[in-house]
């Protein structure tokens, strides 16, 4: 099949292999990314307690590199989340195995994981698939990778963006996978973001934190965090074009952020079993922190997500997770629109009849769910999936 | 048909009345409860920023009389909520309403109400029963009074029991409504504790608030508080036993905690679509805060409830959930037990093939799941409803 033409930044190949970890169906199941050249080196990773093998093990490597790596290998199909000592071992050695087929060495690889808890790495399968995947190196598109490392995905997320200077043009490329967001099970949101620009190590880290910031984190399915949940960034500097001045940084900044922003709008629109994005935008918190809750609390609301699946403009039960949300607030300073059409002021319903007013909306597949707070300067846009059978049916029986 | 032998306190009489304010079925879909002399009366409110008017007004009398009531006037059908000014004037009219035809004051009776949000009263429907209702009076039994108040419930939720004292025997009676737990559209919960104890109006009004809250406050089907949850409680002194010693207190609450004990059970049995209790027992946590913590994450998490419903096993969400609540321990340290099975002990699975192990358990109705955090003291126990098909039916289709 013919991929898109995907500007991929220089200095960065790819290769898949079919390992068969959980994935029989001949499908690709492993990925890796390597840049010709040492790269500055990011990784943003879950907040959650229970840390996935791999996610110690990056976060281990980019200490000890002082935030460099040349590539990224990201498996399909097993977590190596709970597995304990054995579980970090088994992940060093799949770096070792790599290493030994290709020129890098283990310390410089970045390892990721997504699938099921609790099982040990499949290391007889490893051994077998990574003369494969060293062969296939360079050889494969960058739509490849991204196909590689889907798990409940309907689809592969891919995006980029370039930003061209006086001194030439920097390109940014982002994958992702993940349609539960985020499904512990299927551990779970992986993003990647490779960049030819040369750029500090510490502004790097600060950069990939803060594009995964404004969209990764601002998305909900399931409002589950995962044990394996990272972003991962490469910036090699193939392109020769040095981002240092404070307008560069902004300017590069901005375009990572809009590829992570696409990536995680995919990330909804993929969710398992949803048939709707919601666009919650709260304005008027008392702070950002409170509109964040309050986004939050109705994004998550399983009351809210049945009624957009059944295209119902319930917006009583939007009003009630606001006031359950815990940002403070006077109720009668609220507003609330649905579709850009004005359901809810002062206290009550705009109008007798919303529901006639509101069917054509409800029909959509992205509505926009606007919260007026009236309590300060506080914003905060959440995108959200809805609930439905489909998630459901995915989630009580994907692993048996 | 036949009601089982309800114990009733001495001194309250039922009625009940069919108005169709939203049921158009024939069933009764008003309540009203009388105490023959004045009772200490106490209110639990909705923490929700959103009050229904019958939510204010009821705060209202009892802050206005001191503690004291005659009377508790329930509709299903319309939750008088988000109506504003004119909400709070219909609800005053319904109790002028009732007053009139019984000899009842306004200022004593408490209202409460569950249904759409948004709408205003039916007030032509209100005039045209309340005769039948006032005539009723006496003439019904308590268990009409639980099916009258009843929404999406499938079943009336009625509990009892009664404390000997040397003085003689007190008598508890409560009934509840709820199906989703908290189901904002539905407004919601509605709990109702009666008493023919001799007691201080203060004390009432405490013991009413840790009974709520050892029990209602203690379940969980999709983590919605709504506009109108209430739970309200007459005491009224008819048995002639004076409770007033510390330790007649402290057995009268444990009586009126096991009843609500009984109803907060029977309504996360009756979650809406729900095939499964889970009791998810949180110990060893580094406070009770944490531990509700823990165990609210678990319970809320649609992928658990969703596994649970698909009789998987699946403790990867348990462990999931757990290390993204916000509880603080060492992962190390958790041990996670499903139907009294180890499962997670020091990072890892117990066993390999859990699957076989816990499958029996998995088809229980009742399934303990019990988590230590070994961080410290705190303990919290919480019901929870698994997530299936039918809660999606239910919400994506009720109001249209």
């Amino acid at each position: 099949m013919p991929s898109p033409v995907i500007p991929v930044p220089k200095g960065f190949s790819f290769a898949t292999a079919s390992a068969a970890f959980k994935y029989t169906t001949g499908r690709d199941d492993l990925a890796l990314i390597v840049s010709d050249s040492p790269a500055a080196a990011a990784g943003v990773f879950t907040q959650n307690l229970f840390q996935a093998a791999p996610v110690t093990v990056a976060k281990a490597q980019l200490a000890a590199s002082g935030g460099h790596a040349r590539a990224i290998l990201i498996n399909a199909g097993q977590a190596n989340a709970c597995t304990g000592a054995a579980g970090i071992a088994d992940c060093r050695e799949t770096l070792s195995l790599v290493a030994k087929a290709t020129d890098l060495s283990p310390e410089e690889i970045l390892p990721a994981s997504t699938g099921v808890i609790g099982a040990r790495l499949k290391m007889d399968k490893w051994k077998a698939v990574v003369p494969t995947l060293a062969e296939n190196l360079g050889q494969t598109p960058a739509m490849a990778a991204a196909k590689a490392i889907m798990t409940t995905d309907s689809f592969p997320k891919i995006a980029w963006g370039t930003l061209t200077t006086e001194s030439g043009e920097v390109r940014v490329l982002g994958m992702a996978k993940g349609a539960g967001m985020i499904a512990p099970n299927m551990a779970t949101m992986i993003g990647v973001l490779l960049c030819d620009a040369k750029v500090g190590s510490l502004w790097w880290q600060e950069a990939v934190a803060a594009a995964a910031d404004r969209s990764f984190n601002s998305v909900t399915v399931d409002g589950d965090t995962s044990t394996n949940d990272c972003v991962l960034g490469l910036a090699n500097g193939a392109s020769e074009v040095v981002i240092d001045s404070a307008e560069g940084r902004q300017a590069l900044l901005a375009v990572m952020a809009e590829v992570c922003q696409t990536l995680a709008a995919m990330l909804v629109q993929d969710a398992e079993g949803g048939t709707k994005v919601l666009r919650i935008k709260v304005t008027g918190a008392a702070s950002p922190a409170e509109a964040e809750l309050a986004a939050r609390a109705v994004g998550n609301s399983p009351l809210v997500k049945t009624a957009f699946f059944g295209r119902d403009a319930n917006w009583g039960r939007i009003v009630c997770a606001i006031g359950r949300s815990g940002a403070v607030f006077d109720p009668d300073d609220v507003a609330v629109r649905i579709g850009g059409v004005p359901v809810f002021e002062q206290g009550m319903p705009v109008a007798d009849d919303l529901d006639a007013l509101l069917a054509p909306h409800m029909r959509r597949g992205e509505i926009p769910v606007d919260i007026e707070l009236g309590a300060g300067p506080g914003r905060y846009l959440l995108l959200a999936s809805d609930l439905t059978y489909d998630y459901i049916k995915i989630n009580a029986d994907y692993r048996t």
